[in-house]
């Protein structure tokens, strides 16, 4: 491949042209109207304009991204994350327009992109599952048996189910006839469909996940896990590797079942397995993303290993040049997802221009963004400006120098998560190692987490802008300034 | 302690505060009426104002600096590189006030800092020298026997010597009278002594130096080589770590070396020892650096050790936490210095103002610098505007990382070294690893290497805003847009 168009917008855009950059491969960006003066637009060797937002009319319609490939010359297409990236009918339109996707077969995205051709295909390995039924019942003697050999606490979901309607927790057999007859009721009137499955509660559970990476020739590999328990809305925001409580033997034991799951699909390329784990640290498989990841940076930075490389090297046909026992983890990355939202609001996005934005620099911080100082997010994609990754000798370290690297990220016009990841990295739970998904609803209190930095900020550089100013008019100031210079950054807004 | 002052500025002052920042210590800047509006004035707890330029009224005044601690009640003092931090009276007067220096006792650093007694105390641990006469010789037939025991080719220099004076390269015995009258004749001629040293003339030299680590319980240890073979008018201007020639076994014998140079002086804090590589692989004590080197990043990269850290921690009285067996090389990382100079016209410093100043990111990058955007470059100070460092799994990575850093790299308004980096990086006796300290002086032609793309990109970057622009206005210009944007890109200014 000589060159590839990159299927994607934003920060991955940007970062899967800097590795096919050093690889010596040309790159074709696409853009939609209200990306015309992104970055990755930019950077590209050629781009493409394909249409208007919503991104249904532009980066989401695969004939648009294959025209592109033709008019360019393009021989490969990463489709990044989101987007096109897991659609197996784009992956059968790019491999019958005789082109090269940078990702896995169809076939694999089909299998693993459903919960039960998934969870039938990992079957065959033993991969371990959360213990529950496997076919929805309706009979609550039949059901009260599978819940006692499941264990207490249990949970009965609506078969039918989502959002939660026709759920119960169950912590005793005593109460469980009254509790299922409440969820089949309310499974029956909220879907017309009463009958229910029964599995394990995990009451504090961890999101544990496993990089795997596949060749053509057979082999697959897995570069350790990422924990990415701290969540919002049920999405990532905070992202580590290793994690803090995984034992050596657990995580073979996890590494393997990841690479069992990825080879019941044949998988070839950049894949994650994912998998919840308990308070005894047992695991259960969840599901398996067949892509790059949004927190792929971390296992680079313990690893050394660039995916976006290796990705494109395995699409290539070559076969993955280092077998697992050449792998180690070394130090401890986190990540921050930078996203334009409001902690204290539920974390709803936040729409503007981005009046100052400062990126932080120095030993063990790496920044992947889209944008700069004077650009608007825009309000049609995922609202993500940008994400930290910090890299230490151990985990403190890497604690440690995300809390200064957020000290020195400077966004104003914008509000984003950056002050809530100091709110996290700050916290005991967090820093001790011991908390699970529900760290955000157990300790974050919205009302405590306002920006109000940001207003201070401001009043506070434009004082200091004057005083500078002010300053080189007449030296006899200096020491004035020097003294006005510290009284503002004792107020800790620089 | 709890707060320290930076005696320094640019980057390493602010690099200095970030470490410290990350171990919650309190930071004092100091600064010159050139450095008012400098980044390390902006990201210091507290600053200082300490005089003029140059720095001989204000950098290099220790009574100023003493005071500013006074004032401030900072504890320590960090000295960066260059300035004080290898002055022995100015350690001497910070141990008088009562504060701590961070760095080697003056004792150390005054013996160090003279050649001669540098050498007596390495000769103690049998450190290898360059082989030749120990004292001044007149008489030539002694010198002939010498220069034979020597081995040819010898150097002649003057004892009294400099700047190439009274220098002669004698490649056999045959032609050694002639040589050696001719030297002693321009010797007494230049400087009224025409004695003279002879040591065997390394053709073929590489820079080599290793950096060592030493606390005040009496453990010393090595964090491997740094090849700084790439030089311009005798400095360094690219650095790497591991180097290319190095064997496991060469370098665990330097490395061992090294440990006794520090050990001779009982040496605390970062230091390094410079050694001379020949081409058989034999090596030769040069000198050791008292203080930490502006490439100290290519070490950090491939061990992972904060080296500010453990200075600051060494100098708070803690022993070293880790042993020579912890450690290990993993990677590869390449330093530029970007400096404000003309390659074509002798590496000449530049002066000008940052007009545009784009720093790369992504993988493997780290950008340390002192400026942003529209700051002017103090004609005062060494024009260095930022260090480049990449890492990467292999060397190959490394440089290819390099170039697309270097590439990403915006700075208009100044001529810089970021051209002359690329030649290097593509340059074949460079990626082989077969070069020298003369490779500049054999391989740089400054009249190919004139910084042409800089006009080109102002041209294009207008012609590509003003289309932008136009296109926002009617989107049936996209296609043509699309057109010019990739006409643009192709002439490769992006």
């Amino acid at each position: 491949m000589q060159k590839i168009l990159i299927a994607n917008r934003g920060e991955i855009a940007l970062r899967v042209m800097r590795s096919a950059r050093e690889m010596g491969i040309k790159t074709v960006a696409v853009y939609s109207s209200a990306d015309r003066d992104a970055l990755h637009v930019r950077y590209a060797d050629e781009a493409i304009y394909i249409g208007e937002p919503p991104a249904s009319q532009s980066y989401l319609v695969g004939e648009k991204i294959i025209e592109a490939c033709r008019i360019t010359g393009a021989e490969g297409i990463h489709p990044g994350y989101g987007f096109l990236s897991e659609n197996a009918a784009f992956a059968r339109m790019v491999r019958q327009a005789g082109l090269i996707l940078i990702g896995p077969s169809p076939e694999a995205m089909e299998i693993m992109g459903n919960k039960l051709s998934a969870k039938a295909a990992a079957l065959k390995y033993n991969i371990p599952m959360v213990p529950g039924t496997e076919e929805a019942i309706t009979d609550v003697a039949e059901a009260k048996l599978r819940a006692i050999e499941v264990g207490f606490p249990i949970l009965i979901k609506a078969a039918a189910g989502g959002g939660g309607k026709g759920m119960r927790i169950v912590t005793g057999e005593d109460e469980f006839e009254e509790q299922m007859q409440l969820a089949v009721s309310e499974a029956t009137s909220a879907f017309g469909d009463g009958s229910v499955f029964i599995e394990r509660y995990v009451s504090s559970p961890r999101h544990i996940e496993i990089q795997v990476l596949g060749d053509s020739h057979g082999n697959i590999l897995h570069l350790f896990e990422r924990d990415c328990s701290v969540q919002r809305r049920h999405q990532k925001v905070i992202e580590e590797a290793p994690s803090a409580v995984l034992t050596p033997e657990i995580r073979e034991r996890m590494g393997k079942c990841a690479v069992d799951v990825a080879r019941s699909v044949n998988y070839t390329g950049a894949g994650t397995v994912e998998f919840i784990l308990d308070e005894k640290l047992d695991f259960y498989f969840l599901e398996m993303n067949t892509r790059l990841q949004v927190e792929h940076p971390v296992t680079e930075a313990i690893t050394g290993i660039d995916l976006v490389k290796e990705q494109i090297k395995i699409a290539r046909g070559e076969a993955i040049s280092f077998s697992q026992e050449d792998l180690s983890i070394r130090g401890h990355a986190m990540e921050l997802r930078v996203y334009a939202e409001d902690p204290a609001n539920n974390f709803l996005p936040d729409i503007g221009t981005l009046q100052t934005y400062i990126t932080p620099k120095g030993p063990g911080v790496r920044v992947d963004d889209g944008f700069e100082q004077g650009m608007e997010i825009p309000i049609y994609y995922d609202p993500m400006i940008a994400k930290l990754i910090t890299y230490g000798k151990d985990r403190t370290e890497a604690i440690e120098r995300m809390k200064r690297a957020i000290d020195e990220y400077h966004i104003t016009g914008i509000t984003t998560t950056l002050g809530f990841g100091r709110f996290v990295m700050e916290h005991e739970a967090f820093s001790s190692g011991h908390f699970d998904t529900h760290f955000v609803k157990k300790y974050f209190d919205p009302n405590t987490a306002a920006d109000t930095n940001e207003q201070e900020a401001i009043v506070a550089s434009v004082i200091f802008e004057k005083l500078l100013s002010s300053a080189k008019q007449t030296d006899a100031r200096h020491e004035l300034m020097s003294e006005t210079v510290n009284w503002v950054k004792n107020r800790k807004v620089f």
